[in-house]
């Protein structure tokens, strides 16, 4: 199975007219770059065509103007996006989102933040059934419910599929008429709601919002679905809420700027640095914050310390990315390469 | 739904050991490459690993040298291959073969040379039955049909849909153990068996096998499932055989030196000319062939006739690909492109 | 050095008013495709800007409608093209044709068909002096001299450097203003001039203006420097004509429509194979061609014998670019790749 | 003529023995990415082969692992390399350096930061002079300069092309044996020389040293032609030094952690925004610093202030490369892309 998608990035948008739909999903995505560096991808429709492009590499690597200029239908209403975090092994081109399928509820597209906990389990009872799968992505387990459960209303179907996957995701799903957003009971990951002059947009953290030119209205709630239609917002509590979202949104996946559930990613930060100088004060000259999730710390432990804040650790904005030839001469090199302190 | 795939190249191979299967698939494609120039790909298994490469050119544009190296698994004994017609409007990559789906019968490879009648029927049917398809192809109404008949052994599976299916089709189909070739009742494509020291392959003409370095040994017969697996090549009768091939095989679409169903198509052209002369015969002071498959049938008229036979017409080799402004004066040019008369 | 390019094709046009250079040009090279399949380039200006395409490839694959896009200058009226033919361990993309450098006569390009058998000799004396090379290929050769005669106007520098060049070249050369056709003292490699409604053109063979639309005026004289300029064709005669053309274009190098120095292709092929019969007539059943060079040689032999011509041989018209593992088994594989009998 | 460098980064290295050339060349490159993200290149010889790669592109968008490898030859022991400032308009793959040359000297390669001021006068003279050049890049006309001096050993040669151009400017020069470094008189480009257990290294800023191992041993004089030829390194001074260097390098170029000419960039930033407050005290509640270039003159602000230093913008670390539809939608959202206030 695929590795969890503990820190992808997901948002998506529903519009009354014609918008650039890709133009704005791609500004969101950008906003959303941190959660995930692997690979991007994006669904569009204007309710006939339903085009997807994804690859890997970041935002701008796969979303050239060329590419961005195939998904620029006219009539452009309704899209989904993701941007997919790196873990070791899974770097395939097949496992980058939107997954799509077409099914009785018509095509549909999933973005997917998180990870089921049964869905091996789910998945071969479906094969049992006569499914087929693409993927190995316990994303697809996803699409195969809500397939079978043609019958239902797609919301009704995925409240349906809620109640039969445990774990802690944050869902975007749509066909060529309804995008859905799916937030599991106990709200591990983030996912709000915005509202823009031309219609309702979702991302998992706020700035994506106002990049996108929405503004925030209020987060997910835990076992909640939400869903847009025809230009009608409206909302299901699949399962009962039991909030228990991870910290380490607020510690380290979370841009500084975003409000998740009500508390700053960066103000949380900065309390805790308090919070560390009073658990453990230091003798200590000077705070060096190491860059850049743990600024916020710093400024707090500076603050509760009385200690002045300096600046030593130059971090190499264009590190991230290397790569290095096994000869042990380069590798003791490569741990210079993207933090360095000053002072040679 | 996607256009018919009257003229496609299918080929697969199953060998007792290890041996250089991407390497032979791809010598195979060669010699078919006049049945499709639009795509190419493959699917090649250890037993272990399950690797797929297709994608939109030539053979020799999509297998690489390097694209061939990743599908050089050492211990790899099972593939199958495809080359794929192109029909105006159908250009996609998303098209190319063969396809593939994660079953209860394991993974599924299928490259296939033909067209199902009714496909839309069955595929309306497994859509309401919870079905999720990857493509518009009828390709994969197969695949879906096999997945539903999980509890079956693969080949009775592959009979059982070939009884569902209607149409002119020959198939190549194949999990991690098995390689199945299948030819619809009227054995409207040709598919042909060969031995080869290190086992067996399957090919549209014989040509292919013989690049494979395989012998042919037989037609595969109308209505017929041959498979092998561990070792022992097996067959079942899944439809009475009705023959009623196309005669375009012989006219146009297969290789001058192919023999298929016991005919070659260049004795079948001569003997065509020479008809020709008898039902029309012309005044005329030379017999000037239109090349290439042209040639059998000025051949066997001017054999039937007396008349001389001499060569006028040059044909581009390399006009085949091209794409021209659309402005008057370069259409006019155009038509010289492709042949050109001598004498200038 | 780089190696001799024997076998190459070059052409270009002049343009009295506004043309689609580069869309003629691309028609040239398809008619010329057969004199090399390496790498293609054109050059096209339209007095102001100056543009250069090139790579490695058939000439479909360099020129893609993008890439002709990029040359499609809407007042472009000038322009020389090239295909490159592959020789052994040359293959490189700095080898591409046309070459270019900014010099006293403005922006120079050069296309080259043959070889100086001198260009080392020449290109060392020039180091000496001061010069910058870009490559190892002969053509620069020229490039650099013509710099070295800024003070001349530009036939007369071309005159003078092929007084100082030996060897078999036919060349087109450009700037901003002036289309230019070179071919040596012997005429060693073809090259002809045509007359378009729109202006003049030049190729290695006359296949290649038909397809711009131009007619066959005459060939390049031996040794002579034809231009032209302000609309102007004009010529000088650089070296006296000692006329000793190359067989190797009449038997194999030439398309079989081509008309050079007065004698067709194929014509020829055939006369040479009926004078085969007379000096080696063979006891024989049938004449069957090697196609497709053979073809014409085949016809004469069969005419002046008397004998059955009968196709046996096929030609696989894709088997031209492959590339082979280097094991044992696929390459004696190989040989029955290109050419196969008839007859299984 | 192509637009001024300023803000090029450049690096070399000789070594005693074979090294991996490339890849240390590459995580030098890494350490000087911030000067450049347009291009970069670089250049190799083991003292036969002379390698050049370079492209559009940030250094690992350009430098693959697949790209490292065809510059890896087993004995190389010298090398430059190249990342160049994005400057609009000359976004060209003809202007990547390094710039090569065959010349009298052998082949030379050039990286260079900096502008010549007297270049187009120079490269006139050339012309009439019979000189070729390949690009409009300034850089090029030094390469003419040197060809023009072979009978000069390379220093002396570029010590008399350094008296004949004009203008601010660092270069690193390379034939199969040789590596130079030269300065401008007035010192307007930082270049520094480093030493490690295999030879010697000079980079525009040191931290580009330390990542390949080498220690800082001192700034290039103004004037001065640092070269290491044989294992030894001499110098001359080719101009009497008249130091002026741009204050911009500390203010905005350099890294924060590089010492230039004694001064260390993030120490130049912290004084600065110290006289700042004296020189413009302001009535503030804090001091919020926009990263990144102006963390330190906010910390040398609040320090002279003892106003508290909050953080209070998110800089996008992935916004640089963003490109955004023309319409006004779209542009005034772009502005919240880069860099976005904390609240709400």
């Amino acid at each position: 199975m695929d590795k969890p998608q503990e820190e992808c990035g997901i948002l998506g948008l529903w519009s009354e007219g014609p918008v650039d739909v890709a133009g704005l999903l791609h500004l969101g995505l950008l906003a959303l770059q941190h959660r995930g560096q692997e690979a991007a991808g994006m669904a569009v429709t204007d309710g006939k065509a339903f085009l997807v492009e994804k690859d890997l590499g970041l935002v701008n690597q796969v979303f050239t103007e060329e590419r961005l200029g195939k998904l620029r239908l006219p009539e452009a209403r309704l899209g989904i996006a993701h941007t997919r975090y790196s873990t070791t092994g899974s770097n395939l081109r097949i496992n980058a989102q939107p997954l799509t399928a077409r099914t009785a509820h018509g095509v549909l597209a999933i973005a997917h933040n998180g990870n089921f906990t049964n869905a091996k389990l789910l998945r071969d009872r479906l094969l049992l059934e006569g499914a087929t799968f693409q993927s190995t992505s316990d994303t697809e387990v996803m699409l195969l419910l809500l397939a079978r459960m043609g019958h239902l209303p797609l919301p009704e179907a995925a409240a349906q599929a809620m109640r039969l996957l445990q774990g802690g995701y944050s869902i975007l799903l749509m066909n060529r008429k309804t995008l859905l957003a799916l937030r599991d009971p106990h709200g591990v990951r983030p996912l709000v709601l915005g509202k823009a002059p031309w219609g309702y947009a979702f991302a998992s953290e706020p700035p994506a919002l106002l990049l996108m030119g929405a503004e925030y209205v209020r987060d997910v709630r835990p076992g909640e679905v939400v869903w847009v239609e025809e230009g009608r917002l409206q909302s299901l509590q699949a399962l009962p809420p039991e909030p228990a979202p991870c910290a380490f949104e607020w510690i380290y996946f979370a841009r500084p700027d975003s409000v998740l559930d009500g508390t700053e990613a960066y103000e949380a930060r900065v309390r805790m640095g308090m919070e560390l100088f009073r658990e453990a004060p230091a003798e200590a000259d000077l705070v060096v914050p190491v860059p850049d999730s743990g600024i916020g710390a710093a400024v707090g432990y500076a603050k509760a310390s009385g200690l002045p804040l300096e600046f030593g650790l130059y971090k190499n904005p264009y590190a991230g990315r290397t790569f290095i030839q096994p000869t042990q001469e380069l590798r003791d090199l490569k741990t210079r390469l993207k933090l360095s302190p000053r002072g040679r």
